[in-house]
């Protein structure tokens, strides 16, 4: 089953979809087209192996992953691919994300994953910075990314304190 | 004075060179044009947004930041573009880098900076990370990007252990 | 339009409100005139820079600045002013603050920010810190912390314990 | 014997002159008279609280403290005054002055202390924010503070990166 | 008020006593008389000076002092008497009681602090760690502690997992 | 080329040699056949995962994986073998060993990874476990570890304090 | 009372059963023969050492310890015997299992400890980690093992995201 | 061998000799007789057992523990004994102590062991928590500790800053 999505999204579980989703839809609403699959670098390493490839066959230009606990899926990814891999720590454990965060970005040197921050303020800001990434071939992008700054930086002016 | 680098990079202090000196050789040695500046978040803000600035204008397509301590530099030049960011915690103080890491990775949701691990590993992740950016529109780059993992991954292979 | 207040509090989020605001109440207890603004170092860093010069030119005394995770806030708001900055980290992600406290306190050599504990606690004595400081140029300011101060211990010794 | 110097060094160990000798050195740079003093908050309270006491009647505007392990030291003079007490904690012990930054900053509501960066850094921003608060009454030193501030800027913005 | 308790309980807060309270208690149910008194190192530094006199002078054996966040009290009590003094380290602010153990437990050489460990088992192992103190005066202490401790034997064997 | 060891330690550096071949040189030392290897889970996932395989084929009994920062060599080995997997986490990063601990123990249920202590003491551990597994079908390995205990405790029982 | 089972699983106190009990409830569901008891290494040292000897002598060929805080069972078990103990941290205080983690984890050269993950993941991991340790000697167990990932895999393979 | 010390100081392993000595230089210098042993709570369960009994029939009244890493052996002796039991917690390994620190502090309730500093801190604290316990019963013990506190007060009044 052919892949073609622009970004790829990747959980090590069904419970790391409310964060992810966060991700999915951001991307959405930028007209990224993406795809999101729940796949363990443990339980199902051969399964992230086929789907990276599938996905590079298929166009994809950036993968997502978030993980918790010894989060390796990002690095999993990272291990098959040159294109940019996101990863996103994710608070899974009694350590709350600390975990996570550690597994994901103290990368070797030779496989980098950009990391960003735990749980949903990361999933939010890898589908702002897949989207940036895409921007450098579609103008529009970097336009409408422009556009969504703007209006955070119009939300944040416009509060008021009681 | 115009910027036209692919890759600008943005170092805290002149102490930050031995480590993100890594980072410019790696993107020299990919043939990514690159320029380092030592700029301060907190001691040259203004030169700082100046410089993200002409880096636009001159053509600049990601911005790398090294800093240590309460590393802001990432964030303040990620809070100025929605070029990719990426940030690279040095281990500055006493914290051995505990306290970059978590001041460059925990950005608030909107505003991503991709963060590399602490140090020479994540200098030289940032260089690869930028190159497989930029190999979107330059398919020369993907190339080059999967003959150094090859290169890696020989390297590796011929270890032999006494 | 112009800001007199002497003591001006920013905080990243309307998030932040329910505790930046016993600064300012406290403040307000103490008859220290003071205005709070949601302003955040990454979504509105002009803004930031706009508002600290007002403030300067309305004759603010003090900045209070309050944010959570990769809290640059405070250091943002002393990179634009040589008047004494206070930062209050507070628990906004899943690192309970500890993000927050180092990307406040870690601050390079050159540029301090003056930094209280995390959340309310930190809140109240950035307030308690803003007062002693205008209290060089006003007596009464003094005799109100010592005031303060004496109604402090003497709730502390009428504790009953059952 | 009086005392009547501006500002008040205290710290908990001859150990630590040399890091505190540079905020001590800092502040004669600028012209602040002050005067430094190793004083412990467990080996010598009495000390401690007569020194506060004298300083406080010679005029000293503002106190700091450095102490390293479970640092008290800065919390034990602000215990004893409503004058603004600045916080250095030092790395004097395994723990890299993680230790004495949690026991200097999180300080209960009601006692204030203004908690600088671990170690040299911190040592010379106390010195400059202790200048900045004597600056509400000394204009000249506001002005030598922006001096100052331009002196950094230009350094780093001279620095050569060969 | 004269004080002739056996051992004195101390607490920066009311707040603390749920805590502390199962500290008196065990001390009173091995017959060992205790006084429980809220005092701050901080908000009262003097009156805990006070007390800690009339205590001794009362013929008080063991101080136990509770504290959370840059918990002082302790090491405050032991700077003042040469008496065995217990530290219990409270969870009271967002970093669970990390900053109490720490503010707690690393005295500087000269000055102990017996540290127990956070919350409540502290709190209780504090009262026991009294009992085996008082005991080499009381051999009917050993005896109870001793079946205190089979009675602890007694309740693990005696656990049924269904 | 066939590999027939009973013990297969796999490492991700060459760096890793001095710590690892404590481990295989304890193993010799037992009489245990082992066999160490350079392998990476990022740079070289296609060869630990051709090394397993080999390694199951031969009759191996026991891995061993020594990884240091993001330590993912020990989990992807696990990834694809039900064979015991031990984990040495080695400090290879500013963070002094604290990554590659809860990078390799915090594995998802599902996914065991046995794992030692950081470093040279988790080295050797991890080969005397591997020894006590074997020991079940091998009575005189468990002959052997129960001397080599033996030889601890007569060595600490001779030490002699001047 | 004699004891006959494959695997003994203690834990420090009956709090601690609901986690450890996936632990049994797993090895049963593989048909390993199992035996829980609370024993703690310090209110029942005797007891522990006693249900060791027991245990061997019975023909145990695995241990499981569970014990939060200063964890000191799965150390003090392996102190009694050279067969296989497997160490599962609890989240049981404050430090949301840091404590526990380090306490069985970091044992002294000589003595090792297989540590599992902190809580429910660890405790599932000690069972299967102890299946595959005694599936050496009977087959059947490790083609258990093998069904049981790839009843893993399936599950995470067909998860669908909404 | 009958040993009749009053206190009776016991260390993991001959590499805290040089630390441990300082608490046994102190006790001498306070003339309390003590005697230091190497007796680890892994490699000589057994010996540490012994020995505790050894000490109590001989007389002894306090025992001090110095440990690294997983640090038992003031818990192992806490579990053997209801006399008070210090502990020093020795940084051993790459965590700098803090594995000691939490595997010695955090005992359940029921077992106390007071905790004193990482290191030689700690252990001077030790000696001096040891003479202060026994100083209940030899009013001169207690003299001699004022007048060592004394001379603590003297050196650092005494220093004088160039």
């Amino acid at each position: 089953m052919a892949t073609t999505c622009d970004v790829a999204i990747l959980m090590g579980s069904r419970n790391d979809w409310p964060v992810m989703k966060k991700a999915a839809d951001l991307l959405t609403e930028f007209g990224v087209s993406n795809e999101s699959r729940v796949l363990s670098a443990h339980r199902t390493p051969a399964a992230v192996h086929e789907f990276v490839r599938e996905c590079e066959a298929g166009g994809t230009q950036v993968f997502i992953a978030g993980a918790g606990m010894a989060a390796h899926l990002a690095g999993a990814v990272a291990a098959q691919t040159v294109l940019p891999v996101l990863g996103v720590p994710l608070a899974a454990s009694d350590l709350n994300g600390l975990d996570a965060l550690l597994a994901t970005v103290q990368m070797p040197p030779g496989i980098p994953v950009a990391t960003l921050g735990i749980g949903s303020a990361g999933a939010k800001n890898a589908a702002l910075l897949a989207v940036s990434i895409l921007a450098a071939a579609r103008p529009k992008l970097r336009e409408a990314l422009r556009a969504y700054r703007q209006t955070l930086t119009n939300e944040v002016l416009r509060e008021k304190l009681d």
